[in-house]
């Protein structure tokens, strides 16, 4: 017996017709593949490579894009950490259940910081004025507006904006004062969005490649999901900046852009679903269930 | 470094100290952990054996609560395919990452179904009259009116009402029409709520205890995450009813009543975050993001 529930990425194979006789000029419904097949080459974006880490785990690589357009002065710090070597056999350090997984050194194992600085300003939100936003329609139970900017889910009072918590997002780990974060410890989301983190903490980018390895690291015991043994921890072998790294040796990725047109195909493909499964199309979506395309250059 | 950020579990230590001298009345903060410990033993209640399924894996037991309030007609069949042996000998067939962990028994080992029936009227919502909701205030992406009843979270259109796709539920995969659910092939959602679900299908309970067993399995390689060779599936052993368990042998939970003083009070303690590290204190929260507390009978 295969009886499946149908799925929220790109590998949809099922497809409605058209829509109904009635509906007259109604366009004909496509699948999210049909959808990012038929995108114009324009509507997507190369991930930047001097914006692109590349985290080798033991199982394989995960693959995190900075944001610079929302957490400049973190961005910087990090590609400094990375290049100093901060991240060579640092380790996971935590897995906590439907919350985070983080990796990070050791107390009394500090590492080299190159001209990466312990302490930052805070950027756990940045001015709404000068971004292009791609808003969702939804209501949200934690912002007044939410949406996508350069490439990234954002919330905003109106005001202010910020990255928003959703899985895949990365933060960069604090203590108890704003300044205490530096990218040094990171951690990525793994469960459902934990959005009471805006605007507490600076989400730094997001896992674009790789997420299937970090999600899956085995739950740590100790109050926070903290591995209690260093045996339970895993190694880091290796991180550098993807520019960093040979050309021919590059995984060339390109994310859909978030102002494009398809996109906006995308959100109202998954806002109304019209596979044959669903008897009921739903017509909402949640910031955090759109998803964000990325593909290896063609 | 042990930089952290703070926890959505019961687990928190952090407690900040009363409120504001200017607010007079205000009562003094507690964590999350002391509104528990404070709470009447009349604020709890027994998780009913005839309604819980222990499913004992190689790494240990999940314990699932299912729903005869939502789902009498569901709760009652997979009573009956679990006493007939039905998921004896299943198997996790499909680990899709941010969505669901699904199992069941191959198309050409049918295995023992007792007085159970392989379809079933569907039961994707039933009428919200009748429900004692404790409601949530702030906005949903997805329904009207989200809380809890009986234990599980809920939204609801006014009209009907059904248990919502959180982290923890499970739910009973179908085909394509709307009876070929019938709890012979069971889910559990491991990552950003996907409520799209929400009335395509229905949710039948949810995991009590042992998520962090399920969540870690491997993601598939093959569409909607199914694996690809029987080598990468993880055999269950056995599933009982606790109720067909010597009591000597039995986990006997409780769960916070989600009508209960306490429970409002873990809502508003969650909605507003006091802790010293929370320089945000939020004043909302998602449905998902609320926990539902189970304990150990002290």
């Amino acid at each position: 017996m295969r009886v499946g529930i149908l799925a929220a990425t790109a590998m949809l194979a099922a497809c409605a017709s058209a829509g109904a006789p009635e509906a007259g000029a109604q366009a004909q419904v496509r699948s999210l593949g049909e959808i990012l097949e038929q995108s114009p080459a324009s509507d997507w974006r190369t991930v930047d490579p001097e914006n692109t880490v590349y985290m080798d785990l033991p199982a394989g690589r995960v693959i995190i894009e900075l944001s610079a357009t929302f957490t400049p002065e973190h961005t910087r710090n990090i590609r400094e950490l990375v290049r100093a070597g901060w991240f060579n056999s640092a380790n996971i350090v935590r897995s906590q259940e439907n919350y985070v997984v983080q990796w990070g050194r050791d107390e009394n194992d500090p590492g080299p910081m190159g001209a990466a600085t312990a302490t930052l300003t805070p950027e756990f939100s940045r001015p709404r004025r000068g971004l292009d936003v791609t808003r969702l329609r939804d209501p949200d139970s934690y912002a007044r507006e939410v949406g996508f900017a350069d490439g990234f889910p954002m919330a905003s009072d109106g005001r202010e904006a910020w990255m928003a918590h959703c899985p895949g997002m990365v933060g960069a780990g604090r203590g108890d004062t704003a300044e205490s974060g530096s990218g040094a410890e990171l951690y990525v989301v793994i469960g459902h969005a934990p959005r009471h983190l805006d605007r507490n903490i600076a989400t730094i980018g997001r896992v674009v490649q790789g997420m299937e390895l970090l999600s899956v690291m085995p739950r740590g015991t100790g109050a926070l999901g903290f591995y209690e043994t260093p045996q339970e921890r895993t190694a880091i072998p290796r991180v550098r900046m993807a520019s960093d790294v040979p050309a021919n040796e590059r995984v060339n990725l390109e994310a859909l852009r978030t102002d494009s047109a398809t996109f906006r195909d995308v959100i109202e493909s998954r806002r109304f679903r019209r596979e044959s499964w669903f008897l009921e199309p739903v017509g909402r979506i949640n910031l955090c269930n759109v998803p964000l395309p990325v593909r290896v250059r063609p």
